[in-house]
């Protein structure tokens, strides 16, 4: 079987996205996997290269190139930019690293839409600099929707231990109790169904939580339980999926940890990060659900403070290039 | 040094409280640390030793002998009920199970307040027995304050690695902005301090967690951390506490797992509970912080499922009364 094509991109220049693409490179392991591909910079991967001591050359291909297998010792890179030195400063992203985090997105998307590359694996990017290169997205994965054309995506958390989906992401957690609506937690449920099945294991076992403490208590302390998420939860089933629910948030992750779900769906934010990342600190994979291409990322930010130091651990980006190139076999 | 008296609570003598209580009472280790007298029904808890099939006797004991010692092979009992079987049939507490929870409560409290015992640990009770005995309590906590004419009390729940309060507990998820105020936040991590430095550990690392994902991200979603959570760490800093934050909640559980933190106070009920569980299902320990006692508790509930099949673990309730040993000695 042909090793799957990894399409990577480098994120943003200042931050630690090329010395973690690097370190991941350099493990034979995934060259073993995968025939990855940068699209990026020369002069910041070369940066890369040199501050995490890794002996490896980056080689520039040519677009009919980028699936030729590399030795070990070579990194294959699509130029997609010629920063300046100044223009990739640690830490400080201007108007042209927004420019070029944006353009390497939007040529990852193109590769796999086009099937010349089989997924996509992203480093991170800041979202300021993105914003004020012209390019208003609260993120990744807003950005890749309009990309592909996505109405309805779910962000999924995922590690060796426990995979969770979020029903609402970025939003004060003011606001959930109010953006939670029986159609949008049915669509979470749906969509993390339709892409486990496809891409993890066939009828995933997936449970749902409550948004209140011990499930509302039989509405002694919220009503959301009664009103939208079991109703939510019902419908799933009706259409045959394998959803348990509402579930308290507080002993379901013992549970699903050990091996009783394949994901658990989340009602807010830190419901399935406090769990995901207890569990998977350095190795946790984002990957977007609901997308027609594959697309896994680190779950880490830019981590300017470590920038350049070579210190930044690559776990993250290692098992995001893994899963993507295990989602693509499938 | 002689060893602690313990005054353990039966609790709902139709649950799985009376034989959790032999079970841990027959662990050599326990007998060896502490003087356990238990506070409850003869009846019950001989039923207990037949349930679990541990080779135990039940002694009642006198007022005057609750300090005795007694060989391995017996449990002290300070007998404060006569219930009939049909009054303690597992899994129904009626009006008399609900009156006897609270007798066996206040009789501790008075132990404890009079010096008699050194320290409490409760088995789990029934609310709605409890109230429909006439106490109308929302829980064991609200009955233990309102006993010791406490004012400010907080809800921990400890475990090994993790120590978490609670600034809100049984609330809906949409009432806790509006429940954080300052000095509630600045209450609970004074509380948190001053019942950790005088029982755990002199001058603890205190970390505040965040309301919103990402700290709220500068203001993008919610305004918590700026408005009520800041402004009470900078207090309690001020007041010479050992305090950090708002912490993002999602990264810090890993930190403070590892040890760099002896408690973190958290803004709602989940927020705690989930990491706490994950990392200490089976031995979690509930503990009242803020009263003039010691009263430490199982962190799980009457389980009618297991009462009487002798399956409960009694993990938690070994770790109560463990623990309200060693803060005893304090």
């Amino acid at each position: 079987m042909i090793k799957p094509l990894i399409a990577i991109t480098m994120g943003d220049p200042t931050g630690v996205g090329p010395e973690v693409i690097v370190r991941a490179l350099a493990n034979p392991e995934i060259r073993e996997i995968c025939r990855p591909v940068v699209l990026g910079d020369r002069l910041a991967m070369e940066r890369a290269v040199k501050d995490t001591g890794e002996r490896l050359e980056i080689r520039e291909v040519a677009h009919e190139e980028i699936g030729e297998e590399s030795s070990l010792s070579v990194i294959n890179l699509l130029e997609l930019s010629s920063l300046t030195s100044e223009e990739m400063e640690y830490g400080r992203p201007g108007i042209a690293a927004g420019k070029v985090m944006y353009d390497y997105i939007v040529e990852a998307v193109r590769l796999c839409q086009t099937g010349a590359a089989d997924a996509m694996a992203t480093a991170p990017i800041n979202k300021e600099a993105l914003n004020r290169a012209g390019f208003r997205y609260p993120g990744h994965t807003e950005l890749l929707a309009e990309l592909t054309g996505t109405k309805d995506f779910v962000m999924m958390l995922a590690g060796d231990r426990l995979r969770v989906t979020l029903v609402t992401i970025h939003d004060a957690l003011r606001d959930v109790p109010e953006l939670l609506t029986i159609e949008r937690v049915l669509s979470t449920i749906r969509i993390t169904h339709r892409d486990l099945h496809r891409y993890f294991r066939k009828n995933p076992r997936i449970a749902v939580l409550a948004l209140n403490p011990h499930c509302g208590e039989g509405g002694l302390f919220g009503d959301e339980e009664e009103r939208i998420i079991k109703p939510a939860v019902m419908a799933a089933q009706g259409e045959g999926i394998d959803a348990a629910g509402p579930l308290s948030a507080d002993t379901l992750f013992h549970f699903a940890a050990k091996g009783e779900y394949d994901a658990v769906v989340c009602m807010y934010h830190d419901q399935g990060l406090i769990p995901l990342k207890l569990l998977h600190f350095d190795d946790g994979v984002n990957v977007t659900l609901g997308l027609p291409i594959i697309r896994t990322s680190v779950d880490h930010g830019t981590a300017y403070n470590l920038a350049g130091t070579g210190k930044a651990s690559e776990r993250s980006m290692t098992a995001a290039i893994r899963l993507a190139t295990e989602m693509a076999k499938k």
